[in-house]
């Protein structure tokens, strides 16, 4: 029993739909450098090309390392849980400091050309998915990693925790589309419905990430590709009465 | 033991769950009509105002129809299974029917104003919802209503079923977003960097609209919320082992 809880086969299909979500991953983060070397000329931080920071570190930071922060537990099953949760924490570290870079990028190109700040919805949900990514990164922290947190505390506030951190991924990305279709509207106008090639571009980079989400998101809830309980976790489980019910210190 | 599975108690905190996502898709509705009727001139069908039919129907069916048409079997937790499915499947008709004269008015509007068709992302978006809508509508259909399908497939097909349908919720959303986006910058421009009230309301909504979404998303992802088996399905069920093993047709 404990082998095959401890090296549990992955289930076949899941790397491929890894391997797919990367794909999704990578091909957005080109087409947001292509779009801006094309049709922003390209990225600086001293010059008007520094707004183009903005774009790239959120997507970057808060939809390609986020997601793949989400996946850590798809994609090591067989790793010890602690280094499996250092790495989640880490990519989120990463994320974070990225975003806050494209935060710092936007806020100091508007000061600098004396644009008014956060006044349309893409700015007021940015600001708002910002926040509860850093207090989720926070109470995470403090639950998960600080040795603290009892057992039984971290049992009924791990569903919660996978909830939100899904909900601010989904958040981050209705963000980024909006920016997108912000970025448009604002340069294109009314050459946004002539089929512009920008217009174009763009709306596949809306699409790209769109898609993103869905595949990042169907590997997560997909039940049977969850991560299994460990050895290590086993003896101290409650919950993996499912799993197989003959080991259960609950049952009778 | 079947008395307690064919009126399983609601869990407590459920109907104050639902009551507040009932209370914001209503808010949802009634602001999406006073920013029409404040800011765009109200609604009809023969004149400029022809466009307006276009979010107040998208909001009202693929927004809240759809978000209460996903919640229905966690309200009716005690009704026969086929009640609440059909009630599932005709709400779903029901906002299908409204999203479709939404979708009419908008391309009858750019017709008779010689607008072009289909070059946002908005409306990529948009016809792509609408069109994996039906076809989920459809396959739903015919796999659990219509009496073909056998229990095996059904039970193969469902998961599929639910993340889709939560997928097609969020897209509506964030399409939903998109647009509104989308009639603020048309509209108002660089004045929208001025706190404009129309642009403060709009925002206003785009935020409960996202709220809605998360509320409809968290009742529906809660693991101890779901519709337990009911006596008339326990016969049939191969999926009930988790509730009670000592019933269960496949323990030993």
């Amino acid at each position: 029993m404990e082998s095959r809880a401890s090296m549990a086969p992955a289930p076949r299909a899941l790397p491929y739909y890894v391997a797919f979500s990367q794909l999704l991953g990578l091909t957005v983060v080109a087409t947001t450098g292509a779009w801006l070397g094309l049709y922003r000329g390209g990225i600086a931080w001293e010059s008007a090309l520094q707004f183009n920071v903005h774009p790239l570190c959120m997507v970057i930071g808060l939809v390609f390392l986020q997601g793949d922060a989400l996946l850590v537990y798809r994609v090591f099953r067989n790793e010890a849980k602690r280094t499996t949760k250092v790495l989640h924490g880490l990519l989120h570290v990463f994320a974070f400091i990225i975003a806050l870079v494209g935060l710092v990028a936007v806020f100091d190109y508007h000061r600098k050309n004396g644009y008014a700040d956060l006044y349309s919805l893409h700015s007021w949900c940015g600001i708002l998915v910002f926040v509860l990514y850093f207090v989720q990164w926070l109470v995470g922290f403090s639950f998960f990693l600080f040795p603290g947190a009892s057992f039984s505390l971290r049992s009924r506030y791990r569903p919660q925790h996978i909830f939100f951190g899904a909900t601010i991924f989904l958040l981050s990305l209705g963000t980024a589309l909006l920016g997108l279709k912000e970025a448009l509207l604002f340069k294109l106008g009314t050459k946004y419905s002539t089929f512009e090639p920008e217009g174009v571009l763009a709306n596949v980079l809306g699409l790209l990430l769109a898609s993103f989400g869905v595949a990042v998101l169907y590997i997560l809830t997909r039940g049977d590709w969850k991560r299994p309980p460990q050895a290590e976790e086993q003896a101290l489980s409650m919950d993996f009465k499912t799993l197989t019910e003959g080991d259960s210190p609950s049952s009778q």
